[in-house]
């Protein structure tokens, strides 16, 4: 999310499967995907023939503090030595080769990346070319294609956001789907006899301010007004509030009615 | 993916939650945000108080093509007035807020937002600026809180990136995570009586190249090549490949012999 930054206080995740980024021409992206990783938890950049060269200080502005990506990423001249040490490769494509190879989304690649490394069969994703993608002889180097469901006449993502993508179904596969933070600890909904109580502080206070227009619907406009609070599903600390809203609004216009009355008298 | 473009021929997909940014810094995040719409299918961006100005040529650059999300795009003093039609919106946000809201990731997000689309109740996510964020403030006016599981160590979403993920897990249920290919269609496996056939052949042919060492150790390296071909799960085409490959071999074997026998004669 933006607002958040760099916290070293907190453990950086690492590991994940090997990010591949073949024949890159953008410094900015390379950058960007190393953000994204950092974001994930993946840890492991190589980068095959960057067409920029390397290092690359554009890299390093677009990474916002990822550098330890960068730094630690491995440059290779071509796919086949980027990936020699690999058990599992899975290319990224958002057009069909005709390959008679197994297709996924992220969310079911996660899954078997995961088991592969659990089963410590290393594995790695390659990603192709900001403009062209990657070439189909490359993806005959792969086990598996892994694309996403894209809005058809608009299918190029950003290089960057395809990792990110990648990434972001990693870490929630990884971290369980576990959110960063939860609601804070609700206090338990009041007993009946508390929110009976308020209803009959409200209720004698719209009486006495002569809230109800005819005696024949106040039994039905009662009913709506306790149905509004039903729906809110309140705390004691929440009655304790509305009680306190009800007293100020009830003080607030006797002291203006006796002000108005000294001003009159 | 990278490597694919717009494809004109294509019905464009529209709708979805309004995507409102929040006092956006930088035409280009505006503009990358604008392209990770097209690519999941949102098309209704709105913005608030843009710090650069509106319309901005960089956002049209970093949009990549997704100009006519830009175009419709409309412009708001304030949150207020920005999601004033709508009847429901979430807030983005790394950090807690200690807000006793929902807070949901980008998938059960997703699911709520269609349920109350198809209800008729118009949504809206909001987005912050990209150093700060939404101000509390501004997260207080929301009825749900998105958050997405990331490295704690480094929470830093890129806008763009935060607006496609979030796009992306909308696209993913709205179009039944249907991937935009499946791999082709396998014929068949072979039948039974084909499969040992080429067993037959194989074996065969390696008796005459004297593959097997010893008569003792035959039968089990047997059964080892009867496995490997066994996991493949051939087909038709398959075994008629192979058939040719091992005959291949054996022809080119025998034309080598023959050539050194003349050779040597």
């Amino acid at each position: 999310m933006p607002g958040a930054g760099t916290d070293s206080t907190k453990p950086w995740h690492e590991g994940g499967p090997v990010v591949i980024l073949v024949e890159p021409q953008l410094g900015e992206n390379v950058g960007a995907a190393a953000r994204a990783m950092g974001n994930f938890g993946l840890s492991r950049l190589r980068l095959v023939n960057p067409r920029e060269g390397w290092p690359n200080p554009k890299a390093v502005t677009f990474a916002s503090g990822a550098d330890r990506i960068l730094e630690q990423a491995t440059v290779f001249p071509d796919v086949r030595s980027a990936v020699s040490d690999l058990k599992f490769i899975a290319a990224t494509t958002a057009r069909e080769r005709g390959m008679a190879k197994p297709v996924m989304g992220a969310d079911a690649m996660a899954a078997e990346l995961a088991g592969r490394l659990a089963a410590n069969e290393d594995v790695g994703l390659l990603f192709g070319r900001e403009r062209t993608g990657l070439y189909t002889e490359e993806v005959s180097l792969a086990d598996a294609i892994l694309t996403l469901p894209v809005n058809p006449a608009f299918a190029s993502l950003n290089l960057g956001t395809a990792v990110a993508i990648v990434g972001y179904e990693w870490y929630k596969l990884a971290s369980g789907g576990a959110l960063p933070f939860q609601p804070p600890e609700r206090s338990p909904l009041a007993d009946k006899a508390d929110l009976f109580a308020f209803f009959d502080h409200v209720e004698q206070e719209l009486e006495s301010a002569e809230f109800f227009r005819s005696p024949e619907k106040q039994p039905s406009t009662t009913r709506n007004i306790r149905n509004i609070f039903h729906r809110v599903g309140l705390t004691r600390q929440d009655l304790a509030t509305l009680h306190g809203m009800i007293t100020a609004l009830v003080e607030g216009r006797e002291g203006r009615a006796a002000r108005r009355a000294k001003r009159e008298g």
